[in-house]
C-alpha cells in the first residue's frame, strides 16, 4: 500500500483527498485518490470511507475541494450547490452536516480559510481519539490481555480510534499487551478491520470466534474488555454492535473490568435509557452469506448456511450500564453514574 | 434427495448400507449407498457419516456386510480381517469398537444373527434419542422459544438426536415451538446441520449469529436453552462445543433454564470435574477460512479474515454444573447434583 499520512484513514494535500479504501480491506490495501469534490462524494456514497468521524472529515475535505474548484466568476453559487450535493451523500450522518457547514462558512470568506477549517476538523477528530488513547492507557497494565469486539479503530475515527486507541497507546508507551479480537459476526469487522489495524500498529493479537471469550474469561486469560459504542444514553446504557451485551455479562460474571471508549459525540443527551434506543434489524443475507477471497485472490461471496432457512439479524444490542465499569472519553474515565453530568 | 428410512441418517437393507452424506450437507442432499463393507469403511474415514452414535451404527452395519460377503470356505478369517479393517477407520471412537465387537460376536454364530445385531444397535441408538425426546418434551411448554447451540440432532445419533429430540418431539406432539439456532462459529454446525434438520422436521426456526442470544434473552424472547454435550463429568461439569459456556452464563443471568441433553454414553464415570477434561485446540484455518456455495452452486472455500493475522481456535469449552439446570437423559431429567449417582 502507498504510505498514509500519519496513519490516517482520511487526509488531504492541497486540493487532493486521500482515503484508505475500506471497501477493499482487508484483502486489498489501496488508497483512493480524489481530485474533485464530486469524486469524494462518490467515495462517501460507496462507503470507501466509513465510520462517523471519518465520514465527517471526508465531507469537510469535499467541501474544501469545491472551494478550490469554484470558478471566480461563479464562486458563491458553485460552493452552495456543492454543499447540497455533499450533504446528500449520507443524509443521516450528523458528523457530515457539522463538517460541511463549518467548511462552507469559512469558504464564504476564502479558499484558504476553508482549507484550514477542513484540516482542523480532521485534526479535532483525530485528537479526540488521541485523548481517548491517553486517558484510557492508565487502565492498561503491563502484560494485559485485552478483549475487544467489533471495530472501533483508526479507520472509523480518522486516526486513533476509540476502543483501539488506549490499546495502541499502551503498546506505543512500551507496555506488553495482547489483544483477543472477536471476529464479530455477522459482518466480521473484528476479523477484517480490527485485526488489520492491530497488525498495522504492530500490536500482538489473535482473532477468535465470538464463542471463545467465555472460556478465556473463565481461564483468567482476559484482564480487561474495551469496546466502542454507537450511542450512549444518559444513564450509561450503551448501544453497540450485536454481541457487546454478551461480553459485558460474561465480564461481570468473571469479575473482569468492562469499558466503553467513545468521543463525546457518541453520548446522546436526548436519550434517557437504553430502552429508548431503537435496534436496527438488518438483512438476513449478512448472516447467510459472507464475502472473502478465494485462493486466486478474487473477492467472492458465498452462502454459508442451510439453504431455505432464514436468519434473524439485529445489528446492535443494548448493554445496561450495570455491566459497564466505566467510559473512556477524551475528558477522562467516567463511571456510568456520572454520564448524566458529563453530557448535560 | 432419495427418501430416507424413518428419517434415519444411517440404515441398511439386506447387505446394502445407506448414509445421509454429511460431507455434502446442507448444500447437496445425497444418500451414499454402500454395497460392500470396504466402501462403508471409506465412508467412515471420509466423514460421510459423523457423530458418535451414527458412526457406531455404521460400523456395525459394515461388520454385517463383511459377514454377507465372506466366502463360505473362508468365513472366519474373512470376518476377522474385516473387523480389524473397520476398527481402523476411526481408531478413537468408542461407539465404533462396541458396535463392531457386538456384530462380530454374532457373526461368529450366523450371518442372520450378525444382521439382527447390527440393526439392533442402530435401533438402540435411535431409541436413546427417542427417549431423550420423550423425557425432555415435558420441559417444553406450548409457545416456547428455544435456543440451541451447535448440532446435536438426528444426523449425529442415527435418528432423533439429543438436544433436538425434545424439540422435535414437542413439535410432533402439537406444541407450538420456535427455535433460535446459533450458527456456531467457527464450523457453523448450527447454520449448516441444525437448520437443515429442523427444516426437514418442519420445526419453525431462524439462524442467528452467536452474538445475538444475549439480546434475545434480555428481551425475554427465549424460554429455555437446550444443547448437547461431548462429555459430562461426575459433578455435572460439561464439555461441549465452544460457546456453550457463554450461553449458559447468559441463561443464568437472565434466569432462563439451561439443559444439556445426552445419552448415557456421554456421561464419563472416570472424570471427576470439568477441569480434568482436556480442551482440544483445532486449526486456526477453521476461523480464517469458511466453506459454502457460490452463486453457481459450486462449493468453495474463501478466506474471511485479515490476511497475516492469526486465530486461536479452542473447539470446546467447559460449562460448570452451577450454570446447568439439569440433564435430559433417556432415563429422565436429572439435576447436576444427581449425576454422580446416575453414572456410577
Amino acid at each position: 500500500m502507498q504510505k498514509t499520512k500519519n496513519n490516517r484513514a482520511v487526509w488531504a494535500e492541497k486540493n487532493i483527498v486521500y482515503l484508505i479504501d475500506q471497501t477493499k480491506l482487508p484483502f486489498k490495501e489501496e488508497i483512493f485518490v480524489s481530485k474533485q469534490y464530486k469524486t469524494t462524494c462518490q467515495a462517501i456514497i460507496t462507503m470507501i470511507t466509513r465510520g462517523a468521524g471519518s465520514i465527517g472529515a471526508t465531507a469537510g475535505f469535499a467541501m474544501m475541494q469545491a472551494a478550490f474548484e469554484a470558478p471566480k466568476n461563479n464562486y458563491q453559487d458553485f460552493i452552495k450547490k456543492a454543499k447540497k450535493e455533499i450533504e446528500e451523500t449520507r443524509p443521516t450522518a450528523q458528523d457530515l452536516f457539522t463538517a460541511v457547514n463549518r467548511v462552507y462558512n469559512k469558504a464564504l470568506t476564502s479558499i484558504k480559510n476553508a482549507e484550514k477549517e477542513a484540516h482542523k476538523i480532521a485534526d479535532e477528530t483525530s485528537q479526540a481519539g488521541k485523548l481517548i488513547g491517553q486517558k484510557g492507557n492508565i487502565l492498561i497494565k503491563n502484560d494485559f490481555k485485552i478483549l475487544t469486539h467489533c471495530n472501533a479503530g483508526p479507520l472509523a475515527l480518522v486516526e486513533y480510534g476509540s476502543a483501539l486507541a488506549p490499546i495502541i497507546e499502551a503498546h506505543i508507551s512500551g507496555k506488553k499487551v495482547f489483544v483477543y479480537v472477536d471476529e464479530t459476526r455477522p459482518r466480521n469487522q473484528g476479523a477484517k478491520l480490527t485485526a488489520w489495524e492491530l497488525k498495522k500498529a504492530g500490536v500482538p493479537h489473535v482473532i477468535i470466534a465470538d464463542n471463545v471469550a467465555g472460556l478465556l474469561m473463565m481461564q483468567s486469560k482476559i484482564d480487561i474488555v474495551i469496546t466502542g459504542a454507537d450511542r450512549i444514553a444518559k444513564n450509561g446504557d450503551t448501544a453497540n454492535k450485536i454481541g457487546t451485551l454478551e461480553k459485558a455479562v460474561l465480564a461481570k460474571e468473571f469479575k473482569i473490568p468492562f469499558y466503553i471508549a467513545a468521543p463525546k459525540s457518541t453520548f446522546d443527551n436526548n436519550i434517557l435509557t437504553g430502552s429508548d434506543i431503537p435496534i436496527e434489524e438488518r438483512s438476513q443475507d449478512e448472516v447467510l452469506y459472507i464475502t472473502g477471497i478465494d485462493k486466486d485472490n478474487r473477492i467472492r461471496e458465498i452462502q454459508i448456511a442451510s439453504p431455505g432457512s432464514k436468519a434473524y439479524n439485529p445489528a446492535f444490542d443494548i448493554t445496561p450500564s450495570k455491566y459497564i465499569t466505566g467510559f473512556i472519553t477524551p475528558d477522562g474515565i467516567i463511571s456510568s453514574g456520572k454520564i448524566k453530568d458529563y453530557i448535560s
